[in-house]
């Protein structure tokens, strides 16, 4: 089996595992924080305006399909059901991590669907950090042309790496790469943790480095150490994957530490509801990831994935209504109440 | 069918699924609060004074019948027993919303029964902010008419609206409406919240419009949301609704938010004892505010109601006299214990 | 029935409601307090030395026998059990309210055989606050008299009073009477708690009215609202008792309240072991009392009843030990970790 | 019997309960610790350093067997197993106390034993403080002597003493032999207790006495308390047992308490991971003792147990790598999140 191959078909048993198992783990912290209620919104539900603007660009919603696949002949259909919602919603979209399409151009296919499905979307591509530094940002650009990206998405896994037999096991120079990539690119780049957050101690690092925006993927949702453990066979790595599966920053803890510093945040990691979205956006989201709950329905068929992006889409509106917020801007001044261990996370 | 007649059936429907249902949820923070026992309370039990002064009425307790019906043929007797009530005790009382009469003046009968039934008491009208800002201040007058009232609470409840598929999703204008009545009527105007609470920024803004009276309506008794998500039919807004369900700030915090400002407070929603109105009375509220509680006894006949209501009010003395308070400025001068989420929600 | 013998009769319905129910309520809150580990206790367990002062009197330790019984013929076994227990330790007891025996001296013999077994054991009569107002300060001479007290309790049961059909419901004029007996009495004057606990400021009033020691009686062991209920027909007044069975403040609240003035406090309510014992005598405590754990051997027999009290002394004895407490000087300047709702009660 | 083979006899007994039995309590603290994940490492999981330097040697891990064993000839095989493993990780190790033997020389082959294992081993000997009152300084330099010592821990275990009735229960001269030992010994001296933790107020002590490095030997892990009551016999001794389960200081609280002095700290009781390890170390510790889940692989063969560290150095070191911790000093001064009661007893 050739490393691309191998690299792909891992990614056709990631769908499965996260589809029909419980893989979410730790808390994400948002049902410490509260919006506060606003009986007099003075404004109509129905004009709210959820609209934002990231990265130079005008998004419908701060809804994020956050990265999830691509690289696999069985991904396509997933991934152009995806797209065709974040080109009917107007909302911002990832792909999944690209080095199986980059490895193999063969498999590229179901990347490129992406684009052909979602012509004017805001589109990211996604590299990992370890892929920038062994290829070098020529990687980096031919991923943001694979699918005419917008942004990329570099990132950041140790954990999953850590836990993994056949893991990188070695970080050094991704700082380096990143900040290279971030001064010299012509797209913006976004770095991303998929589920272990990050610290106010990388932000500043990443923020220095140049970086144009980050997405916390904060613990609370679905955990990789709990995949790879569910795909491991070693008895010692599975041991080793469940001591580590509530390892990381929750998300709204890592939002608290990284938002505030005037940059674009995502806020990514179970996420569940248009009201834990609002709550994200209050503490200084600027968009919101969802995976794991767009993935499923994305799986069925193209309604279903639209019915559930409504449906999120009006719980936000409701929670926007209901804190009296006509925009994204005014929301997120709003104030919150944080109780509980975010509480004495976040050092209140 | 016309729209009072909808407006009418639906009253009806909501009194039946309020006493059959559990639709209490989340927590009104009482629970969070203790009051300091004194073991010297150097007064008599029989002679504490429970009567307080409410916008220049005398009324023997700081009990308040909230609103909860009128407007169909159904729900006179139980507004006629609940009237008996206020007025056996000399009590305050607030009638249902008064809209479905106003449109269709046959369905006055239910609430101008209140005033028959107690001619003397301390008597709320109750209308809608929203249809205050469309039918203008001479339906509040109207209201106000119909039950010889003594004041007029517009109620506020975006949630409920919100949820509701034949909801109003308009509340521009609300404010506005109000601060024209509060400065233009010859009665007091009140405003109160139905589940969700009201806010220290919402209160500023609504004692700055010239209100008499607030009512905190907070979260922690009966849920309109609740209710609303067994009323309906469509999945998405029975989904909606359970999402919402817990929605809003906990009576106790709105109501250490919303005191303190030399302006009468009702606390209402959730409140379940004599010793949570005692509780409620030394956070800062002159008067309490109970539904659910009252509705079900109301329903069986009027003696139960009073049974109902005597019991609070023994639970109201013995606390009050288990806190040497042998009036209710005292206990409302009177130190309390403030733990758990509410002292995190109230930022001590 | 005459008076007396209704008093009487009810307190042989008590001892039997209390050794066959659960009317244990509320908590007490030494499970929040941590006693400080010393590895290097420099000292002998045996040696340990346990004794206090109190009042002008040597006790071999802390441990009370708080006021129980007496009054009927009955309880004369159960009394002289708990006075042979005092002799034999030279610890401090308390009796049951005397009320009794003062209305019917007929009914003194269960208090006068007190201290015939315990002829120079420190023994404390008892009355209730309302009984002093009543009958003045010759029924207090009289109760001293009656078993040669070295010191007289007074109790205060407000909450007791206020939830029984029989109970008095006028609390006027205690504080005054409680401060002319302090000031004339040639014996020292405790006033104690029942159940509900003695507040900060309540603590002051009566160091002001020169009482000698206070007894916290707090929350967190016997409950006289459970009791009464037990006891009670009428349905409102179980619901009554029910409502207010966990009424008061934590015995250890209390004690952290009224400790530190340099004045003698005993803390009650809820002690349930030697280590409760040294946690409430590090926050503050000169002695410590304990009814229920010492009832139920003391209707057994003598012997049972010795080696409750041994096991007690056995664990303030290590617990000494272990804090590297010498005596009860040393225990009482130790340090404590205070934790969960009791830190916030107390404020921390 | 003998006094040598009383204590022998009751080495093994120990070892059996502590294999078969459920014998840890309390609470460690560690769970309220989490360490800050740090999404860009910049190292390589297998480069990471977790070699440390204490008290002068140089050891591969800061994994350090806890004293365990030793004194019966069926427990050499045990001995020799950590002996091997001590060696082959190149990490510390203590023998259990030495007492036995020192009594009676014919018991010293399973000490001897383990310095044969291990001939490089950093060895720390191991004699109760008692012990050292008793016999002097020359038991001291005879236990290190006896396996050629790098180091002799002095251990502290006035709870087990106390509530056993064979026990010692005169700790007077412990602090004193200490400081002289110290102040005279060619080795370096470590005082440990045995599940109770040290004080603030304790380690002042210790450190002004001049002891090299300190042993938390907190709660939440193996209880002395719980060992002695499966093995009591008199229901006292049980009860006393039982009261005293979950006495003393959390290992985090305890090492919050003493760690920050630049003095050398060992984190010892209730450590079960390479994550807990990991978090000790960020709260200060040099060292991290495990017992218990070293002596049930250790039981069954060196194989098991060279396993079981495996997979701690595993998990220390994807705990380090994920914190970004190249070596172990850097570790040192990395954030942590504590929480819960942690949080409280620490003051914070
Ligand atoms: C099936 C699946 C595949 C994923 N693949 C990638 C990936 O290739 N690259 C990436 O950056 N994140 C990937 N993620 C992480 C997500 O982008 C996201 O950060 C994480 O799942 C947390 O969000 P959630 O709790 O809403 O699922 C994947 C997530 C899922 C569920
Ligand atoms: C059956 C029912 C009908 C109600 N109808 C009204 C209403 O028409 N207008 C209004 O302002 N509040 C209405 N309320 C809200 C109550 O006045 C009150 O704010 C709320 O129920 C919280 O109090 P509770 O927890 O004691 O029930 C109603 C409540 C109930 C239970
Ligand atoms: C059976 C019984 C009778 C009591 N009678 C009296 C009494 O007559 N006078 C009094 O001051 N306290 C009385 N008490 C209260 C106790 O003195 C004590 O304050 C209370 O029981 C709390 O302590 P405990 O939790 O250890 O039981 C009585 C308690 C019990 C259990
Ligand atoms: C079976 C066993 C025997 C022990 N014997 C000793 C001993 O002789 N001397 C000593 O200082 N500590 C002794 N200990 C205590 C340990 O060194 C350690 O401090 C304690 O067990 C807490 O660590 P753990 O929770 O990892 O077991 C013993 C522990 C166990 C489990």
């Amino acid at each position: 089996m050739k490393k691309s191959e191998f690299t792909s078909s891992r990614k056709r048993e990631h769908l499965e595992i996260c589809c029909e198992n419980d893989i979410e783990t730790g808390f994400a912290g948002f049902d410490d924080i509260r919006l506060v209620h606003n009986a007099l919104p003075e404004c109509k539900l129905e004009s709210i305006d959820m609209s934002v603007r990231f990265l130079g660009h005008n998004l419908s919603s701060p809804v994020f399909i956050a990265a999830m696949t691509g690289g696999h002949p069985d991904t396509l259909q997933v991934n152009k059901n995806l797209a065709l919602a974040a080109e009917h919603f107007n909302i911002g979209m990832g792909v999944g991590s690209q080095r199986a399409a980059l490895e193999n151009p063969q498999l590229s296919d179901s990347f490129t669907a992406v684009r052909e499905a979602a012509p004017k979307a805001f589109l990211c591509g996604n590299l990992g950090a370890i892929q920038l530094v062994e290829k070098g940002p020529e990687w980096a650009d031919k991923a943001v042309e694979m699918i005419d990206a917008q942004a990329l998405c570099i990132h950041l896994n140790p954990l999953q790496e850590a836990i993994q037999p056949e893991g990188d096991h070695d970080s050094n120079g991704c700082l380096k790469a990143i900040d290279e990539l971030s001064r010299t690119s012509k797209y913006p780049v976004i770095v991303k943790e998929t589920g272990c957050g990050i610290s106010r101690e990388t932000a500043q690092k990443l923020w220095s480095a140049g970086v144009s925006a980050i997405d916390t993927g904060g613990l609370g949702g679905t955990s990789w150490a709990a995949v790879e453990t569910l795909r491991a066979e070693d008895k010692n790595l599975i041991n080793l994957g469940r001591n580590f599966s509530d390892w990381g920053i929750p998300t709204a803890v890592s939002l608290i530490e990284i938002a505030g510093f005037e940059k674009p945040v995502i806020a990514t990691g179970g996420i569940r509801s248009g009201t834990d979205i609002a709550k994200a956006v209050a503490l200084g989201a600027n968009l919101c990831g969802m995976a794991l709950p767009l993935l499923k329905p994305a799986m069925e068929n193209s309604d279903s994935l639209n019915k559930a992006i409504d449906n999120i889409h009006r719980e936000l509106a409701v929670s926007m209504y209901l804190t009296g917020s006509k925009n994204i801007t005014s929301l997120s001044k709003s104030r919150t109440y944080i109780t509980g261990i975010t509480r004495q996370m976040a050092g209140f």
